[in-house]
Protein backbone atom coordinates (compact mmCIF):
# COMPACT_ATOMS: atom_id res chain seq x y z
CA UNK A 1 0.00 0.00 0.00
CA UNK A 2 1.05 3.35 -0.92
CA UNK A 3 0.30 6.42 1.45
CA UNK A 4 -0.37 10.13 0.39
CA UNK A 5 0.33 13.24 2.08
CA UNK A 6 -2.05 15.73 1.05
CA UNK A 7 -1.42 19.36 2.17
CA UNK A 8 -3.10 22.65 1.36
CA UNK A 9 -1.85 25.68 1.52
CA UNK A 10 -4.13 28.25 0.04
CA UNK A 11 -5.74 31.01 2.05
CA UNK A 12 -8.82 29.92 -0.52
CA UNK A 13 -11.87 27.41 0.04
CA UNK A 14 -12.08 24.67 -3.13
CA UNK A 15 -14.35 27.06 -5.10
CA UNK A 16 -11.59 29.85 -5.05
CA UNK A 17 -8.63 27.98 -5.41
CA UNK A 18 -6.79 26.66 -7.99
CA UNK A 19 -4.24 24.69 -6.06
CA UNK A 20 -7.05 23.00 -4.41
CA UNK A 21 -8.89 22.00 -7.52
CA UNK A 22 -5.31 20.64 -8.61
CA UNK A 23 -4.72 18.52 -5.22
CA UNK A 24 -8.14 17.26 -5.51
CA UNK A 25 -7.81 16.20 -9.41
CA UNK A 26 -4.78 14.73 -8.69
CA UNK A 27 -6.21 12.49 -5.78
CA UNK A 28 -9.26 11.74 -7.30
CA UNK A 29 -7.40 10.39 -10.75
CA UNK A 30 -4.95 8.30 -7.82
CA UNK A 31 -7.76 6.54 -6.42
CA UNK A 32 -9.24 5.84 -9.56
CA UNK A 33 -5.84 3.67 -10.32
CA UNK A 34 -5.08 3.09 -6.59
CA UNK A 35 -8.55 2.44 -4.52
CA UNK A 36 -6.92 1.23 -1.59
CA UNK A 37 -3.90 3.48 -1.13
CA UNK A 38 -4.75 5.54 2.60
CA UNK A 39 -4.33 9.30 2.42
CA UNK A 40 -3.65 11.45 5.20
CA UNK A 41 -4.86 15.27 5.12
CA UNK A 42 -3.48 18.33 6.80
CA UNK A 43 -5.00 21.63 5.87
CA UNK A 44 -2.52 24.36 6.76
CA UNK A 45 -4.56 27.27 6.22
CA UNK A 46 -8.25 26.00 8.25
CA UNK A 47 -5.73 24.40 10.68
CA UNK A 48 -2.32 26.77 10.68
CA UNK A 49 0.23 25.09 12.36
CA UNK A 50 1.85 27.79 14.81
CA UNK A 51 5.41 29.70 14.54
CA UNK A 52 8.09 27.70 16.53
CA UNK A 53 9.39 29.98 18.90
CA UNK A 54 12.28 30.08 21.58
CA UNK A 55 10.94 27.07 23.94
CA UNK A 56 10.48 25.13 20.69
CA UNK A 57 14.09 25.58 19.55
CA UNK A 58 15.29 24.85 22.63
CA UNK A 59 13.45 22.21 23.00
CA UNK A 60 14.26 20.83 19.45
CA UNK A 61 17.68 21.02 20.04
CA UNK A 62 17.58 19.36 23.25
CA UNK A 63 18.72 15.60 22.83
CA UNK A 64 15.13 13.66 23.12
CA UNK A 65 16.92 11.67 26.37
CA UNK A 66 17.42 15.46 28.03
CA UNK A 67 13.97 16.47 27.55
CA UNK A 68 11.82 18.03 30.34
CA UNK A 69 8.00 17.20 30.23
CA UNK A 70 7.02 20.70 29.07
CA UNK A 71 9.67 20.16 26.18
CA UNK A 72 8.13 17.02 25.14
CA UNK A 73 4.86 18.92 24.91
CA UNK A 74 6.34 21.81 23.12
CA UNK A 75 7.36 18.94 20.34
CA UNK A 76 3.69 17.35 19.95
CA UNK A 77 2.55 18.70 16.92
CA UNK A 78 6.21 19.07 14.96
CA UNK A 79 6.12 15.46 16.22
CA UNK A 80 2.56 14.42 14.65
CA UNK A 81 3.61 16.58 11.53
CA UNK A 82 6.99 14.43 10.77
CA UNK A 83 4.98 11.03 11.61
CA UNK A 84 2.36 12.24 8.63
CA UNK A 85 5.80 13.19 6.67
CA UNK A 86 7.70 9.75 7.13
CA UNK A 87 4.69 7.83 6.77
CA UNK A 88 4.22 9.17 3.42
CA UNK A 89 5.29 7.88 0.30
CA UNK A 90 4.17 10.35 -1.58
CA UNK A 91 3.62 14.30 -0.98
CA UNK A 92 0.88 16.34 -2.32
CA UNK A 93 1.77 19.88 -1.99
CA UNK A 94 -0.81 22.20 -3.12
CA UNK A 95 1.32 25.70 -2.68
CA UNK A 96 -0.16 28.86 -4.10
CA UNK A 97 2.68 31.51 -5.45
CA UNK A 98 2.06 34.36 -2.42
CA UNK A 99 4.16 37.60 -3.03
CA UNK A 100 6.93 35.45 -5.35
CA UNK A 101 6.89 33.13 -2.08
CA UNK A 102 5.23 30.16 -0.31
CA UNK A 103 2.52 30.97 2.36
CA UNK A 104 3.38 32.05 5.64
CA UNK A 105 1.11 28.75 6.43
CA UNK A 106 2.92 26.66 4.43
CA UNK A 107 6.50 28.05 5.75
CA UNK A 108 4.94 27.31 9.35
CA UNK A 109 4.86 23.88 8.60
CA UNK A 110 8.36 24.04 6.90
CA UNK A 111 10.00 25.27 9.86
CA UNK A 112 7.97 22.48 12.22
CA UNK A 113 8.83 19.59 10.20
CA UNK A 114 13.13 20.58 9.21
CA UNK A 115 13.94 19.23 12.82
CA UNK A 116 17.33 18.05 13.52
CA UNK A 117 17.26 14.19 15.00
CA UNK A 118 14.08 13.51 13.32
CA UNK A 119 14.24 14.96 9.21
CA UNK A 120 17.79 15.81 9.20
CA UNK A 121 21.19 15.13 11.68
CA UNK A 122 24.27 17.49 11.74
CA UNK A 123 27.53 16.29 12.29
CA UNK A 124 30.63 18.90 12.27
CA UNK A 125 32.28 16.04 11.55
CA UNK A 126 31.59 16.00 8.04
CA UNK A 127 33.17 19.17 7.59
CA UNK A 128 31.47 21.91 5.78
CA UNK A 129 28.54 19.71 4.88
CA UNK A 130 27.35 19.07 8.23
CA UNK A 131 23.83 18.03 7.12
CA UNK A 132 21.97 14.83 6.40
CA UNK A 133 18.67 13.85 5.79
CA UNK A 134 17.14 11.37 7.44
CA UNK A 135 14.16 9.86 5.56
CA UNK A 136 14.32 9.32 1.95
CA UNK A 137 12.78 8.00 -0.77
CA UNK A 138 9.23 9.49 -0.85
CA UNK A 139 8.33 11.86 -3.73
CA UNK A 140 7.12 15.53 -4.00
CA UNK A 141 4.10 16.70 -5.90
CA UNK A 142 4.05 20.44 -5.35
CA UNK A 143 0.76 22.09 -7.40
CA UNK A 144 0.89 25.76 -7.43
CA UNK A 145 -0.84 28.84 -8.86
CA UNK A 146 0.99 32.17 -10.00
CA UNK A 147 -0.96 35.57 -10.77
CA UNK A 148 1.72 36.34 -12.93
CA UNK A 149 3.27 34.50 -16.20
CA UNK A 150 6.58 33.46 -16.88
CA UNK A 151 7.78 31.87 -13.52
CA UNK A 152 9.37 28.68 -14.67
CA UNK A 153 12.97 28.53 -15.07
CA UNK A 154 14.27 30.44 -18.03
CA UNK A 155 11.21 32.39 -18.31
CA UNK A 156 10.83 36.52 -17.77
CA UNK A 157 10.03 36.22 -13.74
CA UNK A 158 11.91 33.31 -13.11
CA UNK A 159 14.36 35.20 -11.24
CA UNK A 160 11.20 36.64 -8.86
CA UNK A 161 9.62 32.91 -8.01
CA UNK A 162 11.03 32.14 -4.67
CA UNK A 163 8.91 29.51 -4.30
CA UNK A 164 9.96 26.58 -6.25
CA UNK A 165 13.49 26.66 -5.40
CA UNK A 166 12.79 27.27 -1.62
CA UNK A 167 11.11 24.15 -1.62
CA UNK A 168 13.86 22.47 -3.48
CA UNK A 169 15.78 23.41 -1.20
CA UNK A 170 14.04 22.48 1.48
CA UNK A 171 13.06 18.96 -0.28
CA UNK A 172 15.79 17.08 1.19
CA UNK A 173 13.89 17.30 4.98
CA UNK A 174 11.38 15.56 3.80
CA UNK A 175 13.22 12.53 1.79
CA UNK A 176 12.89 14.23 -1.83
CA UNK A 177 15.67 13.63 -4.39
CA UNK A 178 15.66 15.79 -7.03
CA UNK A 179 14.42 13.06 -9.54
CA UNK A 180 11.37 12.73 -7.32
CA UNK A 181 10.50 16.23 -6.76
CA UNK A 182 7.78 17.65 -9.28
CA UNK A 183 6.20 20.96 -10.00
CA UNK A 184 2.54 21.45 -12.00
CA UNK A 185 1.73 25.15 -11.72
CA UNK A 186 -1.05 27.54 -13.04
CA UNK A 187 -0.51 30.77 -14.56
CA UNK A 188 -1.92 33.81 -15.58
CA UNK A 189 -4.52 33.55 -12.84
CA UNK A 190 -4.85 37.40 -12.50
CA UNK A 191 -4.58 38.22 -16.48
CA UNK A 192 -8.09 35.78 -16.75
CA UNK A 193 -7.49 35.84 -20.55
CA UNK A 194 -6.96 32.78 -22.88
CA UNK A 195 -4.00 31.92 -21.96
CA UNK A 196 -4.84 31.86 -18.53
CA UNK A 197 -7.89 29.22 -19.42
CA UNK A 198 -5.10 27.01 -21.42
CA UNK A 199 -2.75 27.27 -18.68
CA UNK A 200 -5.58 25.73 -16.13
CA UNK A 201 -6.17 23.11 -18.78
CA UNK A 202 -2.79 22.49 -19.39
CA UNK A 203 -2.08 22.00 -15.40
CA UNK A 204 -4.91 19.70 -15.00
CA UNK A 205 -3.44 17.86 -17.97
CA UNK A 206 -0.48 17.56 -16.58
CA UNK A 207 -1.60 16.33 -13.51
CA UNK A 208 -3.30 13.34 -14.44
CA UNK A 209 -0.21 12.17 -16.83
CA UNK A 210 1.51 12.79 -13.53
CA UNK A 211 -0.90 10.61 -11.84
CA UNK A 212 -0.27 8.00 -13.92
CA UNK A 213 3.49 7.95 -14.33
CA UNK A 214 3.68 7.93 -9.95
CA UNK A 215 1.00 5.67 -9.74
CA UNK A 216 2.35 3.16 -11.87
CA UNK A 217 5.65 2.98 -10.33
CA UNK A 218 4.21 2.66 -7.05
CA UNK B 1 13.37 64.25 10.33
CA UNK B 2 13.81 60.68 9.11
CA UNK B 3 11.81 57.80 10.31
CA UNK B 4 13.24 54.37 10.68
CA UNK B 5 10.77 51.03 11.23
CA UNK B 6 12.45 48.09 13.22
CA UNK B 7 10.94 44.73 12.06
CA UNK B 8 12.04 41.78 13.81
CA UNK B 9 11.35 38.77 12.81
CA UNK B 10 13.87 36.08 14.94
CA UNK B 11 12.28 33.63 17.23
CA UNK B 12 14.87 33.73 19.81
CA UNK B 13 15.07 36.60 22.32
CA UNK B 14 18.01 39.12 22.24
CA UNK B 15 20.62 37.04 23.88
CA UNK B 16 20.16 34.68 21.47
CA UNK B 17 19.43 36.31 18.24
CA UNK B 18 22.20 37.22 15.89
CA UNK B 19 19.76 39.46 13.93
CA UNK B 20 18.10 40.67 16.68
CA UNK B 21 21.29 42.17 17.70
CA UNK B 22 22.34 43.72 14.38
CA UNK B 23 19.74 45.46 14.31
CA UNK B 24 20.08 46.96 17.87
CA UNK B 25 24.05 47.46 16.76
CA UNK B 26 22.07 49.47 13.45
CA UNK B 27 19.69 51.58 15.71
CA UNK B 28 22.17 52.25 18.30
CA UNK B 29 24.70 53.71 16.11
CA UNK B 30 22.07 55.57 13.67
CA UNK B 31 21.03 57.19 17.20
CA UNK B 32 24.09 58.78 17.93
CA UNK B 33 24.52 60.16 14.81
CA UNK B 34 21.05 61.47 14.66
CA UNK B 35 19.12 61.25 17.74
CA UNK B 36 15.78 62.99 16.78
CA UNK B 37 14.70 60.25 14.35
CA UNK B 38 11.67 58.16 14.99
CA UNK B 39 11.34 54.77 15.68
CA UNK B 40 8.84 52.53 14.47
CA UNK B 41 9.07 49.56 16.33
CA UNK B 42 6.94 45.87 15.13
CA UNK B 43 8.05 42.67 16.49
CA UNK B 44 6.64 40.03 14.32
CA UNK B 45 7.86 37.23 16.47
CA UNK B 46 6.74 38.46 19.94
CA UNK B 47 3.59 39.74 18.53
CA UNK B 48 2.74 37.85 15.17
CA UNK B 49 0.32 39.06 12.25
CA UNK B 50 -2.20 36.59 11.21
CA UNK B 51 -2.45 34.98 8.20
CA UNK B 52 -4.14 36.23 5.71
CA UNK B 53 -7.20 34.35 4.80
CA UNK B 54 -10.53 34.06 2.22
CA UNK B 55 -12.29 36.98 4.07
CA UNK B 56 -8.80 38.96 3.91
CA UNK B 57 -8.48 38.36 0.33
CA UNK B 58 -12.02 39.34 -0.69
CA UNK B 59 -11.49 42.44 1.60
CA UNK B 60 -8.22 43.58 0.08
CA UNK B 61 -9.85 43.31 -3.73
CA UNK B 62 -12.97 45.05 -3.32
CA UNK B 63 -12.10 48.85 -3.70
CA UNK B 64 -12.39 50.70 -0.47
CA UNK B 65 -15.65 52.48 -1.35
CA UNK B 66 -17.52 49.21 -1.47
CA UNK B 67 -16.30 47.60 1.61
CA UNK B 68 -18.13 46.71 4.35
CA UNK B 69 -17.81 47.08 7.41
CA UNK B 70 -16.84 43.99 8.74
CA UNK B 71 -14.52 44.06 5.55
CA UNK B 72 -12.78 47.27 7.05
CA UNK B 73 -12.28 45.93 10.15
CA UNK B 74 -10.60 42.55 8.37
CA UNK B 75 -8.15 45.19 7.03
CA UNK B 76 -7.13 47.48 10.09
CA UNK B 77 -4.16 45.68 11.33
CA UNK B 78 -3.01 45.62 7.16
CA UNK B 79 -3.55 49.29 7.17
CA UNK B 80 -1.59 50.25 10.43
CA UNK B 81 1.85 47.68 9.02
CA UNK B 82 0.89 50.08 5.47
CA UNK B 83 0.98 53.26 7.39
CA UNK B 84 4.36 51.87 9.34
CA UNK B 85 5.98 51.17 6.17
CA UNK B 86 4.82 54.15 4.15
CA UNK B 87 5.72 56.36 7.32
CA UNK B 88 9.16 54.79 6.81
CA UNK B 89 12.23 56.21 5.48
CA UNK B 90 14.34 52.88 6.27
CA UNK B 91 13.35 49.60 6.77
CA UNK B 92 15.69 47.93 9.34
CA UNK B 93 14.63 43.95 8.97
CA UNK B 94 16.08 41.38 11.13
CA UNK B 95 15.81 38.53 9.06
CA UNK B 96 17.35 35.19 9.62
CA UNK B 97 17.56 32.63 7.41
CA UNK B 98 14.88 29.37 8.40
CA UNK B 99 15.34 26.71 6.72
CA UNK B 100 16.53 28.72 3.28
CA UNK B 101 13.83 31.46 3.53
CA UNK B 102 12.30 33.81 5.63
CA UNK B 103 10.35 32.99 9.11
CA UNK B 104 6.70 32.23 8.58
CA UNK B 105 6.52 35.71 11.18
CA UNK B 106 8.25 37.63 8.14
CA UNK B 107 6.25 36.17 5.46
CA UNK B 108 2.62 36.73 7.64
CA UNK B 109 4.04 40.46 7.48
CA UNK B 110 4.92 40.13 3.81
CA UNK B 111 1.56 39.23 3.22
CA UNK B 112 -0.36 41.63 5.22
CA UNK B 113 1.65 44.80 3.70
CA UNK B 114 1.57 43.67 -0.10
CA UNK B 115 -1.80 45.04 -0.90
CA UNK B 116 -3.89 46.22 -3.94
CA UNK B 117 -4.48 50.17 -3.90
CA UNK B 118 -2.12 50.59 -1.14
CA UNK B 119 1.53 49.43 -1.82
CA UNK B 120 0.79 48.19 -5.72
CA UNK B 121 -1.30 48.90 -8.22
CA UNK B 122 -2.79 46.85 -10.82
CA UNK B 123 -3.71 47.32 -14.16
CA UNK B 124 -4.52 45.05 -17.44
CA UNK B 125 -4.01 47.90 -19.54
CA UNK B 126 -0.14 48.02 -18.58
CA UNK B 127 -0.32 44.63 -20.87
CA UNK B 128 2.21 41.93 -19.56
CA UNK B 129 3.25 44.17 -16.41
CA UNK B 130 0.29 45.30 -15.17
CA UNK B 131 1.78 45.64 -11.31
CA UNK B 132 3.37 48.73 -10.64
CA UNK B 133 4.75 50.28 -6.54
CA UNK B 134 2.62 52.99 -4.72
CA UNK B 135 5.33 53.93 -2.38
CA UNK B 136 8.61 55.14 -3.32
CA UNK B 137 12.38 56.05 -1.94
CA UNK B 138 12.72 54.01 0.67
CA UNK B 139 15.77 52.46 1.67
CA UNK B 140 16.02 48.29 2.98
CA UNK B 141 18.27 47.22 5.43
CA UNK B 142 18.15 44.00 5.56
CA UNK B 143 20.55 41.93 8.86
CA UNK B 144 20.26 38.73 8.37
CA UNK B 145 22.14 35.55 10.32
CA UNK B 146 22.56 32.04 8.40
CA UNK B 147 23.19 28.76 9.81
CA UNK B 148 25.88 27.63 7.42
CA UNK B 149 28.03 29.58 4.99
CA UNK B 150 28.38 30.37 0.94
CA UNK B 151 24.70 31.61 0.68
CA UNK B 152 25.82 34.74 -0.65
CA UNK B 153 25.62 35.32 -4.93
CA UNK B 154 28.80 33.41 -6.50
CA UNK B 155 28.50 31.20 -3.37
CA UNK B 156 28.34 27.26 -3.08
CA UNK B 157 25.30 27.76 -1.28
CA UNK B 158 23.82 30.73 -3.94
CA UNK B 159 21.12 29.01 -4.93
CA UNK B 160 19.87 27.66 -1.33
CA UNK B 161 19.12 30.84 -0.65
CA UNK B 162 15.46 31.36 -1.00
CA UNK B 163 15.48 34.43 1.24
CA UNK B 164 17.19 37.10 0.02
CA UNK B 165 16.05 37.02 -3.50
CA UNK B 166 12.07 36.39 -2.56
CA UNK B 167 13.02 39.82 -0.42
CA UNK B 168 14.50 41.52 -3.52
CA UNK B 169 11.15 40.38 -5.51
CA UNK B 170 9.07 41.72 -2.85
CA UNK B 171 11.14 45.20 -1.78
CA UNK B 172 9.02 47.31 -5.04
CA UNK B 173 5.89 46.69 -2.54
CA UNK B 174 7.57 48.65 0.34
CA UNK B 175 8.66 51.03 -2.36
CA UNK B 176 12.29 50.14 -2.45
CA UNK B 177 14.48 50.13 -5.53
CA UNK B 178 17.53 47.96 -5.62
CA UNK B 179 19.79 50.58 -5.47
CA UNK B 180 18.56 51.14 -2.09
CA UNK B 181 18.46 47.32 -0.76
CA UNK B 182 21.47 46.62 1.67
CA UNK B 183 22.08 43.28 2.92
CA UNK B 184 24.24 42.19 6.05
CA UNK B 185 24.00 38.49 7.12
CA UNK B 186 25.99 36.60 9.35
CA UNK B 187 27.21 32.89 8.14
CA UNK B 188 28.49 29.89 10.02
CA UNK B 189 26.33 30.37 13.00
CA UNK B 190 26.08 26.63 13.22
CA UNK B 191 29.71 25.79 13.03
CA UNK B 192 30.54 28.17 16.48
CA UNK B 193 34.47 28.04 15.15
CA UNK B 194 36.80 31.02 14.25
CA UNK B 195 34.87 31.41 10.23
CA UNK B 196 31.44 32.39 12.49
CA UNK B 197 33.58 34.92 15.05
CA UNK B 198 34.90 36.49 12.26
CA UNK B 199 31.59 36.78 10.32
CA UNK B 200 29.53 38.04 13.58
CA UNK B 201 32.79 40.96 13.59
CA UNK B 202 32.61 41.84 9.62
CA UNK B 203 28.95 42.29 9.56
CA UNK B 204 28.74 44.37 12.99
CA UNK B 205 31.69 46.45 11.05
CA UNK B 206 29.74 46.56 8.07
CA UNK B 207 26.53 47.60 9.96
CA UNK B 208 28.22 50.70 11.37
CA UNK B 209 29.47 51.61 7.94
CA UNK B 210 25.94 51.56 6.40
CA UNK B 211 24.60 53.22 9.17
CA UNK B 212 27.80 56.31 8.38
CA UNK B 213 26.96 56.21 4.76
CA UNK B 214 22.67 55.78 4.88
CA UNK B 215 22.67 58.50 7.66
CA UNK B 216 24.74 60.88 5.98
CA UNK B 217 22.55 60.53 2.96
CA UNK B 218 19.41 61.84 4.98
Amino acid sequence: MTTLLQLDASAQPLERSHTRRLVRGFLDAWRIRRPHDEVITRDLSRDPVPLIDTAWIAAAFTPAEARTPAMHERLVLSDRLIDEVAAADVIVMGAPMYNYGMPAALKAWVDQTARIGRTFSFDLARGDVPIEPMLHGKALVVLSSRGEFGFAPGGPRAHLNALDPHLAACAHYWGVSPSDHHTVAIEYQEFKDHRHDASVARAHADVLALVARLAASR
